[in-house]
């Protein structure tokens, strides 16, 4: 690897954000110097708040982003070094939002007395049951199923953490489950399984699935992950989705869909390199085939998958007989030339501009590794017409939270029983769709998760896909 | 049983409340028919909201109190006979109430943008990951943990339903959740389970468990909920509570302690008979005997429970040990006679007047069978010096909701890892000193679950007996 392949240097971020109580002396020069000193330390001031302390002091709240934990320290340093300057309490801002959790149980009705009682409790809560009781499907409509979604993990995939357990897994699935609710106003559960034991991870959703419309499996490492999906889906009477795969999947096909556009290229006749045969990599494999992708040629830590390799799983078999049709062996570097998109959902910095240059002309590079890309952006640009990452800081950002709130949204009021991948399709041709010709450009492939319709359209085009099915 | 043990004939009730649209013409007299005309049927108007319906209409919703279902459909047809009258909708009160449930999730942050999104979740989320990583511990500040409690039932006996199963179940479960926010700002999610296997849900609930900081096990069957109870509270590092069991022996013993100081008779030395020796029996007899109870007989469908009757379960056997020193034999009529106390958890008007007037002067006659108690409480009270049920339209209302958010609150509060008879005595105290010396009588023995400072003084009574155990 050239010097080439470093990633950039880390920029400040708002989730390495901290709050500094200052106190100064009332008369002092020394405020107008505390937003220079954080800037000359590299830290990013976003806001300051004023009060007076006493009689003749100062407190002042200052807010800054900062690049990394010990960056932080650094700047709390520098402050310190001001003079008449005391630092009184430093708080780390995203470590302040997740005290307690990030999410909490509301309810619907306030219970004021006993007529409040009597009706969301006993004795009137019983003729709910009774009707109930006499026909389940009416749990749909007369309690919090109809609308509730399990958020399952084991912890052991968690991010790019890996096998961390449950516990430490709990705050991911918070945050998720406040996706859920914020982009599709869905009520969604953390449930953190104190067991990586296939078989138990299936008997346990199995057991808590009545009061659930939906099972959300979470950070479960492959290939535990795809029999747990498949089994599970065979034996629920609700939709059962893996993010890790199904929600990659669709965002790249959305993307990718729209990078063919911008290049003038087509799925069925593109030349495709895929890295990384894991849980995304296998669902974004079969989801890109499903919609049309006809050469793809898949790579993972060994090399190019190819029928004669030795050692394929059940998983891996499934991969070398869909795919390199020219049956190319060898590694990513052999697979690369000519090529007109890289797809890669696998480890940091795979990948040089030397790489690149091997590919077709208009190449489009996912580089998907997350927090840092097979490939740093910049220097992929410098062939590649197209490129995007799974970074907030790059155009093009591939993120699932594009696609599992709709999804989700549409399953739900759809009273949808499973899923498949007539929804998946339909759900990234939503996403896609979301950007317009006047849009589309090599910086803009892929909404924004905060755009006004992108969620709606999604749940709408799920929804008439499980209604159509029905028809 | 004479016709004296017959129930009183029902009162209209809240749970069984409609609101009836009607329509009638502007000028017409109908509108002051209408209440009228319902209480006539045996209905109670609660609320009559009029408003103009086109040029020369009134449309008008009448809510109404019914007995039940039947009753209800006898005042609209009453209404329907008004003449100018013309019934549009019949709704349930209660049934709208519980559409969709009466839960939800709450985000406790706005997600507006890509910085909220960075700390709620990605990337900065993984930093609260890595700390609990780090010491498992951190997950009861920094998740949802340290306010959850998991509300977990097969629907095996729900309420007075009987095996319903955990859709039926589910609304019960809500409305258990709905109560611990409003009573106990905790975060209760039902986790219905579709399993009525012991060992499957002892295996369920453990592997749940990381994520919630409490187990409130809910109408599960005895005798399965001993063993699941036991077997988990020996497993967790949470509290697990079986509400069917302790919630009730918390109440009964707080109201059995004041309805003693009303009598002026004292629990070491009073003779009670328990009739009841399920679920709830058998914990309200462990309680007793904790809190200093001497001279119990206990009584289940096969009579008097002594050490010869044969075919006793362990728990049965348990409680021949430590009750009925004089080893008295027969039916509850062979118990009753000169008993200061009776306590029943079990069947509707197996007790009538006669009966009580066999027991001691001053008798205190608990009646807790639900919905229809052991005795009409107006027949107990020609004998009886005070008398309990868990009606709400009679004085001393038995009711759990009393005790478990109180509880959880003090677990949750003191991060406690298991809960223990002190607890519940404590609880239990707290209950009845909440009611004043100059409040203390035959008709006000228990406070109302609206009390104000009921649920922070069980609360604070918990927290105290959990942090004085570590100290």
């Amino acid at each position: 690897m050239s010097d080439e392949t470093q990633p950039h240097p880390k920029t400040p971020s708002v989730s390495y954000s901290i709050t500094v109580r200052l106190e100064v002396p009332a008369g002092a020069s020394a405020v107008g110097e505390l937003t220079s000193t954080v800037e000359s330390a590299g830290g990013l001031v976003t806001a300051l708040d004023v009060a007076p302390s006493g009689v003749d002091h100062l407190r002042i709240d200052l807010t800054a982003a900062t690049s990394d934990t010990d960056h932080a320290d650094a700047i709390v340093e520098a402050l310190e070094a001001v003079s008449d300057v005391a630092v009184k309490k430093v708080s780390d801002r995203t470590f302040l939002m997740h005290l307690g959790g990030v999410i909490e149980v509301a309810t619907k009705h306030p219970l004021r007395n006993r007529d409040d009682l009597s009706m969301i409790y006993t004795p009137g809560v019983a003729r709910i049951s009774q009707a109930i009781a006499k026909d389940k499907e009416d749990a749909r409509r007369l309690t919090i199923k109809r609308n509730s979604v399990a958020v399952v993990t084991d912890g052991s995939a968690v991010l790019g953490l890996g096998n961390i357990g449950p516990h430490a897994a709990l705050p991911v699935m918070e945050g998720k489950a406040a996706l859920f609710k914020s982009f599709g106003d869905i009520d969604a559960w953390p449930i953190c399984l104190d067991t990586q034991d296939t078989e138990q991870i299936i008997e346990t959703v199995a057991a808590i699935s009545p009061g659930f419309a939906g099972i959300n499996l979470e950070d479960i490492s492959a290939p535990r992950c795809f029999e747990i999906e498949a089994r599970l889906r065979e034996r629920l009477d609700i939709p059962v989705f893996h993010d890790d795969q199904h929600g990659t999947a669709i965002v790249v096909l959305a993307a990718l869909e729209n990078a063919l556009r911008v290049v003038g290229k087509r799925l069925d006749s593109a030349r495709l390199v895929l890295v990384g045969a894991g849980a995304a990599g296998t669902a974004v494999l079969k989801t890109l085939v499903h919609a049309g992708a006809a050469d793809v040629v898949v790579c993972d830590v060994e090399g190019i998958v190819h029928p004669d390799r030795p050692g394929l799983d059940p998983s891996l078999a499934w991969t070398a007989e869909h795919t390199n049709a020219a049956r190319l062996t060898g590694t990513l570097r052999d697979a690369l030339p000519g090529a007109d998109v890289f797809i890669g959902v696998s480890a940091p910095n795979i990948l040089g501009a030397a790489d690149v240059e091997t590919m077709a002309d208009d190449a489009i590079v996912f580089a998907l590794a997350n927090p840092d890309p097979e490939i740093d952006p910049g220097l992929a640009r410098r062939h590649a017409a197209v490129v995007a990452t799974g970074r907030s800081d790059y155009p093009n950002q591939i993120n699932n939270v594009l696609a599992f709130p709709g999804i989700f949204r549409g399953l739900l009021d759809a009273q949808s029983r499973g899923i498949d991948m007539d929804v998946l399709v339909a759900a990234a041709e939503a996403i896609a769709s979301t950007v317009t010709a006047e849009e589309l450009g090599p910086n803009y492939i892929i909404p924004s998760v905060f755009h006004p319709d992108v969620h709606e359209r999604v749940a709408s085009a799920v929804r008439g896909v499980v209604e159509r099915s029905r028809a």
